[in-house]
């Protein structure tokens, strides 16, 4: 497997390409080229060709990709057959949902508890897993060696949290927080940007009925 | 208010400047300069009061904004304070979670319900939202004037999911599904890649491991 290197565009284009792939009929769509996959994602070929011959060595000029095997690969290399553990700190509204949200396992990701400061909350349960307390975050980690720390707490707690993340043993970071964080060099952390993508989609809609009302007016 | 070809950038940014203000101590920080906000973001300052003018004309020399008038000002150009309706397509497990989701309404998204082909599921409720059936979809848009529409069904039905939505009136996508959406032009989609961010994440460890197993082999 051809693993060097690999930039991070091409690996968040990895999950399209899966994606696309499982739509397609198994019977009739035995092998796929590197062509066909960049005209149904509108894509550039080059590109989609360059991409999957870093993850997978299997195409074949004129004939492409066995389908189902290029599926193997990229789900192999995406490590979905070989789940990950991580946490949640933060029990809040998010917290929960994505503690509920059982189609992470699909992606390789299992979460298996998690921590809140809040007494209210703490020694419940979600969706079957536990909310524990902050003060039992390092053991826990240390203890099923868990590598990525999801961050679900309002902006002003997220720092902290990261820190004392990066303490238990955290190598990467899931940030849903509206905030920058600062970690040592070694620590990836990847933001959600839930609200930003929110503000892209409801300023295109005052940007669009501004127009519509100089038009009208 | 200035608002003319404010870039996507830009308004990716604002929400987390707004989320940094916010966990200012109101009574202490009466004023706050761009070079501030950019210095505890890690951002350039050129660029944040670049951002900040865009929306925002209340800077002041020397002083800088007061606080609560900026954080005021950013969540109106947000729209914070003026809900948008919105339908969520697709009630399998991430659809439920965004519909359990109470967060979303301290982002000015409001979602009204939600739509499946599932007979299985329409007709319940999930944190008091009904799930209806697509037939219901273009009727309940059109008379309700809904302008957002939340694709969460499996990446094979999202292309046509997003033309239900589109001749339902809908003008700005939120797309969870893994899959390029072809639209017409004035339809805005903004694409959230769970999946992309976790590829990132979990290749970051294994990249991680591969590395401490060289060094240690």
């Amino acid at each position: 497997m051809v693993d060097q290197g690999i930039s991070k565009q091409t690996l968040q284009r990895l999950p399209f390409y899966l994606g696309y792939l499982k739509t397609l009929d198994k019977e009739t769509v035995e092998t796929i080229s590197a062509t066909t996959i960049a005209e149904a994602l509108s894509l550039n070929h080059v590109q989609v060709r360059k991409d999957l011959a870093s993850v997978c060595s299997l195409g074949r000029p004129k004939i492409g990709y066995v389908t189902q095997e290029l599926i193997g690969e990229i789900e192999h290399f995406l490590g979905y057959d070989n789940a990950e553990m991580a946490v949640i700190v933060g029990a809040g509204k998010l917290g929960k949902a994505l503690l509920g949200y059982r189609g992470f396992e699909d992606y390789g990701l299992n979460i298996v508890a998690a921590f809140d400061m809040d007494e209210r909350v703490v020694g419940s349960e979600e969706n079957g897993k536990q909310i524990l307390p902050m003060n039992k975050l390092k053991n826990l980690c240390e203890r099923m060696k868990i590598h990525i720390g999801i961050i679900t707490v309002p902006a002003e707690h997220a720092q902290s949290v990261c820190d004392a993340l990066v303490d238990s043993g955290i190598l990467a970071i899931w940030n849903f927080a509206p905030v920058h964080l600062t970690v040592p060099e070694h620590i990836l952390v990847q933001n959600e940007n839930m609200a930003s993508s929110l503000a892209v989609l409801s300023k295109h809609l005052s940007q669009k009925f501004s127009v519509e009302a100089r038009k009208n007016g």
